[in-house]
């Protein structure tokens, strides 16, 4: 089975589960995650206080329906997990259908879908529907009920450190919250699954901090109880609606001059394809905690087609129909691809900054000239020779001299080699 | 009667006053003034040092014309005033036409209008007059009078400080010194006047100091005068030209980031009109001192026709038929927004900076969206909380989010009773 | 004779000698030069450590040649320098067609052409000669001879400092290392000695250092033994190509908005004629050496046509017709001007930046305007005074102002003169 054949297995089986920000649905999708890739289950107590938020009650839901008069459950919760707002408060009832209705769901646009909803920190309930459900209901007494539970408990997510060369860490974080969705976010947490096992079997400078957890919250408790580790963190990446047909698109963190952006920026222009760059804004998913003025990290939001564009986000036809394993597979290489670039973007210093060395006695240099690749090396080693007075990263170079970073790179492996530059 | 004709019927008044950059006339106009705003009126002796410069002895006239062999006054002070060079010194001679000429000033491209001419600081003396009236005089002896002299006695200023909530300044600055000149400068006198009385209605955080001083060594005597008080001054107008039909001019102040440039560069943009906006030069007005170099304020030039540049300029033609009280009304309005703006374009501290702040738990965010209008006022208030980290202002933020300052603005009052910033 | 002739006359001279890194050509080079001006001739050992160079031992050849069967010099080294590539090792053998190919170099795209090799660093011997005389040998057996010697000696350099008012120094360097090639680079030898004539004639503020020294280690050689010098160096020039039809290209020195790129670039503007202006790249003559980060100088390349771009370039075809003694004379004259805007690019400070100074009562300001270009030299003296706060040059000065270089420089010297400036 392919890598992309393997993420889509793994998103298949995780979808099923009704996950939120909290509960058993979390603990059962960390599980399956933990048996790929040693991640660490941490679980924060409710009324814990993160930041100017505190950890909600855990919630957990075990069945829910409407019933009709004739006692035959039209709405079920064991079709769709979506049917429920999320983190709806426990219900049992009879009621008309005038006062059912002031807490159905439903997408007049797209009438066959049911829309996804929750309400975290309202004590509310609610069912969402396809539209076409909602007008065949027919007056009369409605039996609604929801089995579902709000008790002290934990917040649950899982973390994963690959420590590498050094102690400077890359940040990638995947929101697991959602419930039966799949582009958002099981493509997400399969891509992240699988980049953790790549960077296991390959040698790497930064360390490298997987961190899945649910929404807002999650982030929040993780930037909370970490105060002291966040100034490792250099770059970071925040994943989402990574399976789906669309292009990549990339939305820039908070400073816009960062590396990571820089970094991207390079890797989708030199891809071929057609992609999406956009500014920072403070609306999105996690990026928004780790780009808080008073966190500022580097972290950009990574996904193929933008949240909140695309017709099936937040509806049940975001399903195992709208990813495929051959996107999960680019997108996994694009990460790897990003992540080959920022560990090879480094700042040299040139060790004979006084006029150029000589290249020649090093064997670094083609006495008579005429090999225009033999040019363009040593033209790459004038250029990092010249410009690497720790100002400037290959990247840096790259946009002045208009070679190929990986042909900088190549050549800067040479040079230092050399002791020319390190 | 509406404020345009109330300003127009101020600058009807002052038309007929003979001022120059001392005396009587300067007087009379900020005693005008003085029945409308309770302006403090400051007297300055002459030969006083200020900075490189002395004040000038006062000039006074009574009375001038030039005289025919039949003893006709065919140049009469009394017509207008613009009959005498500035600052003349007094003469009572015969002498024929050709001699004369040497002394008399004209305009041959527009033949019937009389020229504003002066000479502050060399002893002469000289008639202006239309070109037609020149090419009518015949060969023969003229008589020439003028009765006035250059005296010890004060250069006169106006000055009013209305106070705000901070010691932080505004400033707003017209000269009185040209004579019966309606546009350059009743205009602006009128335009200031009034837009004071309307300062003293509404509340404010900036204190704004006014000053009605004669062109050039007006302002000069105010900065040496006050050299203390420059610190608090944080951003400035110059105002001149309000009352013609032309567009809003705006020359901006010499350091070209400066706030007062970025605020009225969006009043304008926003104001659905046609406008034009110039880098600052040290040609113009008193911008020219509050902008040199040592002084260095951020005080731009607002005017509608350019000074220079429209034919009546400092001519008998920029009469009270050349402005109008709409044109008054707008400049007043004008200005009313412009330092609205920089009234509310504060720079904020967010008070939660460590990931977003809980909206939810303060009743800020609704929680099942769907109202566009609240969804861009939550997204006011995510960029409000993401850029609030001292560095920009609400203009800067409105540049970087395409939302409204007016939206911006209610946000962040709202923002600010819930104690999310200050 | 003029000056254009006069410089041709010296290039003619110098031309028939077979010049190298280092050896005898180069010291009787430096003698023809010393005729001219009185440049310190210096003499540096061979096996001197320079960085990260050594000085390689002194090159000097007396004959060469390759006989046919018949004993017949069908290759001479006394027909043109360029056939035996520079720095070759003596050879005194007979081989066969096939090998001696080995050993020979041409340019077949234009085969009347003899190009121009050299192997410094490489113990190697070779021959360069036209592909048309190539394709004309015979098959049989030749017999090679070369009279070189390398030996302990030293490399020669010459040096010449023109003091000024200040110490603070422009470096002004050619490359001296070329045999008869004329363009590249007696014609910038030729340049610069007329250049230093011309300098001892006018006085200047800045000192002017000249550098007459091979390619490469020549530079490098300076460097080395001069590191004290080298903060005394604010501004500098590399020459080569000064005498073909090409017009003006500048390379500009490695920090982007050094002073002497600002200067170029405005008096190639200004020139009327057509010029191009490149970034600094680290490929070239000396300024890779004194643009390498440690020395980072100010130092950018003058050319007219750019080395390596014309046919003729290192070829025989860069011979004494290639060079106009009116390109000579035209390339002097824009040092001269580019150096006089160096000069005059003075900052100024105001001595009186509080307010404008009373420019009436020194006689600089015309009372009664009217006169356009009188007008245009107050609008100078404003925009001087104004911008004179130590942050900007009259260039600087320029730019803002769209007020010619020119005015700027006379309008500085008159405000000067009555020390409003300085």
């Amino acid at each position: 089975m392919d890598i992309g054949a393997e993420m889509y297995a793994q998103a298949e089986r995780m979808y099923p589960i009704c996950r939120s920000i909290t509960g058993n649905g979390v603990r059962e999708t960390l599980a399956i995650i933990r048996e790929h890739i040693q991640i660490d289950i941490h679980e924060v107590p409710s009324h814990t206080k993160v930041f100017d938020w505190t950890v909600p009650r855990e919630w957990n839901i075990r069945d829910a329906y409407i019933k009709n008069e004739k006692g035959e459950r039209i709405i079920d919760f064991k079709d769709s997990n979506l049917h429920v707002v999320n983190y709806s408060v426990p219900i049992n009832k009879k009621l008309p259908l005038e006062e059912l209705k002031a807490h159905l769901y439903t997408i007049p646009e797209n009438p066959d879908w049911i829309p996804y909803r929750t309400s975290y920190y309202d004590d509310t309930w609610g069912f969402c529907l396809s539209h076409h459900q909602m007008q065949s209901l027919e007056d009369g007494i409605y039996e609604v009920f929801i089995d579902s539970d709000h008790s002290d408990g934990n917040l649950s997510y899982g973390e994963l450190l690959i420590k590498g060369e050094t102690e400077e860490e890359i940040l990638l974080s995947a929101h697991i919250c959602h419930p039966s969705l799949a582009n958002d976010n099981l493509s997400g947490i399969a891509v992240l699954t699988y980049f953790a096992k790549y960077l296991q079997s390959i040698s790497h400078r930064y360390s490298y901090r997987f961190i899945f957890a649910p929404g807002t919250i999650g982030s929040i408790t993780w930037l909370a109880s970490n105060e002291d580790k966040i100034d490792r963190i250099k770059h970071g990446l925040v994943v989402s609606c990574l399976g789906d047909a669309g292009n990549p698109t990339y939305k820039c963190s908070r400073q816009s001059e960062a590396e990571i952006n820089q970094v991207i920026e390079y890797v989708l222009e030199n891809s071929g394809g057609e992609y999406s760059i956009e500014k920072f804004s403070p609306y999105g998913y996690d990026e928004r905690q780790y780009c808080s003025p008073g966190i500022n990290l580097n972290v950009g939001l990574l996904e193929r087609s933008k949240y909140g564009t695309f017709p099936e986000y937040h509806t049940s036809a975001d399903n195992l129909d709208f990813i495929q394993p051959k996107y999960l597979q680019e997108s996994l290489e694009l990460i790897k691809n990003i992540i080959s670039v920022l560990e090879a973007n480094k700042t040299y210093i040139n060790m004979q900054p006084k006029c150029e060395p000589q290249l020649g006695k090093r064997g670094l240099y083609s006495a008579i000239g005429g090999d225009l690749d033999k040019a363009t090396k040593q033209l790459a080693m004038l250029w990092i020779l010249n410009q690497s007075d720790g100002s400037k990263s290959l990247l840096d170079i790259g946009r002045v001299s208009s070679i190929s970073f990986e042909l900088l790179h190549q050549t800067a492996l040479l040079l230092e080699e050399h002791d020319l530059i390190k």
